[in-house]
Parts: structure tokens; sequence; C-alpha cells
């Protein structure tokens, strides 16, 4: 077990140990034990752990005990954050499987208490900031960090839900314009820019400083960065659902059969011809492997594979050429450029 | 219209400004907006209302308008978090009418996009806090209030979705101890305590102070007082189901036939003989008026109706005992009597 994960052990058993404090019954501890374990565990836990990657860096140095535990507590709020979403919506679009088991809806006895166990992870997340930060003057910033994170996901998750009803094709509501709000929206604030931020908070980086009389904002450059480097991990794993063998990605991609407003299918109605337009309407989003393969062949001719690559190369260029731009000191509480980089080198080119 | 009314067009359309503004389309703003109408307009508005009361009675003078819209924002967020619980709850209680009208997941269209609804819903009473009180030195105090209230009602959520799964009847599970709980947890403190502990904190009653060397811990006296009159409220509630007309209630009571555990049944099943208990379990919980008739049979046996009436003089006797305790002076920022004796008016011996 790594140290990340030895401190939700211990992150648990403070939920418990309140939980039980409060005076809940035992059947109903048990419940909200089974629910936190099933829901938060189980994935690969990069959001929180970069949480703690990025206060290291940010510090330039080994942690304290004490610093590791405050910066672990932000990263799985982080993770129970995403579980909240998860959770949510495995519902919403009748998701069957999540993370190689049922999703929390399908397992029996579970069924809408799910919703509030959804809930309860997010309330979850606000009593832990408060055991672990109430005194510090940072405190108020990460609770309106995570408000504000959580309204922007639950926004994205809604233009999805309205542009891409779960029983009802209609690739007219699509573009990649709508395709880009979702993705910002839904995945790339809490995945990319939420754990940076909560580590420059915890580091005290301040909302504005000034190195060799530049004035910068940090949270802004970092936003600026963060936010369209989410975008590209999306759209590299949109495209990874349609060109990964299941060998490479550990899944077989059904973003066809299930009708999503991904980078493939927005990208492939900007170049499609008229013809080609009709057959993706009449075959995206139906249940049906013939379907699919008429779809990815109108994919395979407009020549999706090259503009990903095209897309690829710009995106990643422009990145490095903005992290580059960020001015840097060795002094404390301040921006490192290495956050960035290394963010960039997990995604660029990866191939799962 | 009333003033409150009135304040919640100001408070919706800056919910809808920041939308626009964060560049959402024009389709998804609009299901927003119908969202906030639907789900947090149509009710009494007793708990919104009772926050701007509050701060009437602490300031013990009218609002000026500034004073009176803050006071307005507070209550408006406990109605929003009202909404929260009762569009999530409809679905986990497979309800159909929700204040007159069908619940919000069974409006066409609607369905489980519900879910991310009632979290919306949530996000919108931080961007209001945010807004309103950012600058004021009690911000993180309200922050800490809405957390700790939205857990705690979660916590009785919970319990009484384990305790009365709607498909299941086992009267064993219940007692008037887990009523207890539910009630305190699921509507006291956000009913009763919420409302009251805002208003202080807006009216910047301190933690503590001391009249006449007697030292006054204002939110622990506020709860304890608060607490009981809210789970006697909800008694009340669990009692005129049974017993009032239609008429009079407004409404059918469906308590018995939907398996709730409320203060009737648990009460009967600690005053019933073998046989009464034997009937309450082969009748408790079925969608059939005759077995609802032998179970109100058995309420009226063990003498239901006397027991709610001697517990209603025993808890106002108490109520009445604790609020003339409260230490009082006229300064300004702390605790006043009549604003408990306001609330208990408005309770005591009510009819609907």
């Amino acid at each position: 077990m790594s140290e990340f994960e030895a401190a939700w052990v211990a992150i648990k058993q403070e939920l418990l140990d309140h939980f039980s404090g409060e005076g809940m019954p035992k059947d109903v501890a048990e419940w909200y034990e089974r629910s936190l374990d099933y829901n938060v565990l189980g994935g690969k836990l990069n959001r929180g752990m970069s949480v703690v990657d990025t206060v290291e860096i940010l510090k330039g140095r080994a942690l304290t005990s004490d610093e590791y535990m405050q910066a672990a507590v932000l990263g799985w709020s982080v993770e129970m954050l995403q579980a909240v979403f998860l959770v949510a919506d495995d519902i919403m679009d009748s998701s069957v499987t999540r993370r190689g088991q049922p999703c929390w809806y399908r397992v029996p006895r579970v069924g809408y208490i799910a919703i509030n166990d959804s809930f309860m992870l997010e309330s979850a997340i606000y009593f832990l900031l408060k055991k672990h930060f109430r005194a510090e003057s940072y405190y108020v910033d990460l609770l309106d960090l995570f408000h504000e994170t959580t309204y922007q996901t639950e926004m994205g998750q809604l233009i999805d839900q309205l542009t891409a009803p779960e029983d009802k094709v209609d690739l007219s509501t699509f573009s990649l314009n709508r395709h880009s709000l979702i993705v910002i929206y839904k995945t790339a604030y809490y995945s990319f820019y939420l754990p940076v931020a909560l580590a420059m908070h915890m580091c005290r980086v301040p909302a504005t400083y000034t190195i060799d009389s530049t004035n910068v904002q940090p949270y802004e450059s970092a936003k600026s960065i963060l936010i369209p480097l989410g975008e590209y991990f999306q759209i590299q794993d949109d495209f990874l659902d349609f060109s990964g063998t299941p060998e490479q990605i550990g899944k077989i991609g059904t973003d066809i059969l299930d009708n999503k407003c991904s980078w493939c299918i927005n990208t492939a109605l900007e170049l499609a011809s008229p013809e080609q337009r009709m057959v993706l309407d009449e075959n995206y989003g139906r249940k049906d492997a013939v379907a699919e393969g008429r779809v990815k062949a109108v994919f395979e001719e407009v020549g999706l594979r090259q503009r990903y690559h095209g897309y690829e190369e710009g995106v990643y260029e422009e990145l490095v050429r903005m992290i580059e731009a960020i001015p840097e000191t060795q002094q404390e509480g301040t921006l490192k450029r290495e956050v960035f980089r290394s963010f960039l080198n997990k995604v660029y080119k990866r191939e799962k």
C-alpha cells in the first residue's frame, strides 16, 4: 500500500468516528463505510496524487508527515468529489459497470439510496476540510474553490445531458464548440485545475505577486494552462476510445454505440460530405455493431487520425510555449513551471 | 407578491446572469431557470421567512433594504437547501406528486437529470453566499453551518431509508428511539436550527458572551430548544397525518399505506398487546384501505390520541421553561427569548 493509500485508512476512520459520535446506529455506520470504500477506491488515483505531487514540487523538498497528511486530505477530497459525480452520473447514464464492478446503484439493496450516498460523499469532503484546515488562513479559499469547481462540473454534466440524451439521437445538437464546453466544465476544472489550485493554496501562493517587475496572477496562469491541458486529455480519451485496441486501453470503446458527444463525432461532422453526414445520422448511437462499423468507416474516410495528430502536435507546442512563459524564481509560495511540465509529460502521447 | 418573494426574482436573476457569464448556452440556461422556479417555489416558505423574522427580532427594529436583502438571501438559501432534499428524496421514495404538481423527476424530459439539478440547487446556495457575504467576518461560519446541516440531513435520510425501505415492510426495525433520530437529523436541524443560527450569525451573535456573570453559549442554547421543537413539529405532522381530516390538513394522510416510520406506528408498537402487534405487522405498509383501517383501529385502541395530547402538553411546558431560562439583555448581538416564543407559538396546537 502506498503512503497515499495509507492516508485513506486514517481519513476514513475520521469520518466513521465522527459518524458514531453523532449517534448513528451501527447498521447505518456500516452502510456508510461500505459506500465510502466502494465508491472512493478502485480508480487510478491520478487526480488525488497530483495534489501531493504538486505540493512537493512547489515546496521543492520532501514533505513532513504533517504536511503529507494535509496534502493527502486535499488529494482524497478530489477523489471523493470525483466519486460524488461518478455515483450520480452512472444513474443518469443508466451505466452498468464502473471500474470493473457493478455501478453502486446497481448493487443489491442500494438502488436510489445511491443518490443520498453521493451527497454524503460530498459532505464528507467539507467535514475533512474543516477538521484539517479550519485554523489555516486559506481555509475559506479551499471552500470557495471546491464550491466553484463543483458547480462548474455540474454545469458540464447538464450541458452533456441536454446535448446527448441517453434515449434520443440527434446529431444536430452536436458541435465542436459544444464539445469543448462540455469537456472543460465537466472534466477539466475538477481533474486538472482543482488539484493544482488546492496545492497552491496549501503552499500559500497568493493571488498576485511580482517577479522582476512583472505582475503574476498565478491562479489565472495555472487555469490558462490546465484548462486546455484538460481538454487535450479528454480529446485524447475520446480518440483512444475510437482508435485504441482493447489490449491497449483496457476496455472496449463504446462511445459510438452510446451516442456520446465525443471529439471524434464532432470533428467528423465538420468534415463530412452530405453523403457521409447521412451515414452518421443513420448509424450513430445505435446499439448495433454494423452501424458502429459504418460510423468508423466515415471516421477513417474524413481523415480523423490525421486531424487528431495535427491537433495533438499543435496543442502540445502551445502548452510548452505557455509553460515556458511563466515568470519563475526559487522563492517559496510562487508558481513553478515544473508543476505543468509534470502534468503535460504524463498526458502527451499517452496510449492508455 | 411579498417582499420576500420579490427578493427571489432578484436572486434568481443573479444566478442566471452568472450562468450566462460562464458561457452556458441558451437551452441550458432555460433549463436551469425552469428547475429553479419549479423546485424552489410552491412551498409555504416558513423556513425561509423565519430567517428574516429572526433577524428582525434580534435587531429589535425594521431592517434597512440592504439588511433585508442579505437576510432574504439566507432565507432563500434555506428554501433552496430544502429543494435539494425534496428533489432527491422524491426519486428515492418513488413519490408521484409534490406541492400539488408532479415531482420534478416525473416531468417529461427531466427524469434522472433531476439528480444533477438537485446538486445544482446546492451549488447555487454557495454562489449566493459568496456574492452576498464574502466580505463579512462571519462568512466562513455560514459555510460551516450549511455544510454541517446538510450532512446531518443526509444522515437522517440514510437512517430513514435503511429503517423503512420503500419496498419491504419490517416493523422490527422501528422504534421510538430510531424515530427520534430520523426526525432530528432529517428535519429538525435544517428546518429549525439552521434558520435561527444563520440569523444569529448575520446579527454577529458571538459563540459565547456573559450576562450578569452568567456565561451564555447562544448557539448551544438555540440548539437545545430548537431541536426538541423541531421534533415536536414533526411528531405533530405525523399525528395530523393520522388524525387530521383532508379539509383540515389539505391532503389525505398516507403514512400507514406508505410504510412510514412515523411517531404513530412507533408509539403504537410500544403500547400494543401481542394480538394488536400481529394486526400491525400484517397490515402496516400495505397499499390497501382495509388494511389501513385495521391499523387505524389499533391506533385508537391503544389510546394514541391521548398519548399525543400528553406529549404535546409536556413538551410545550418544557420548551416554555427552557425559553424563559435564557439570560437576556437588550444589548445588540445577544439572543432574545422572543425568537423562540415566536417559533413555539406558530407550532403549538396548530391544526394544519
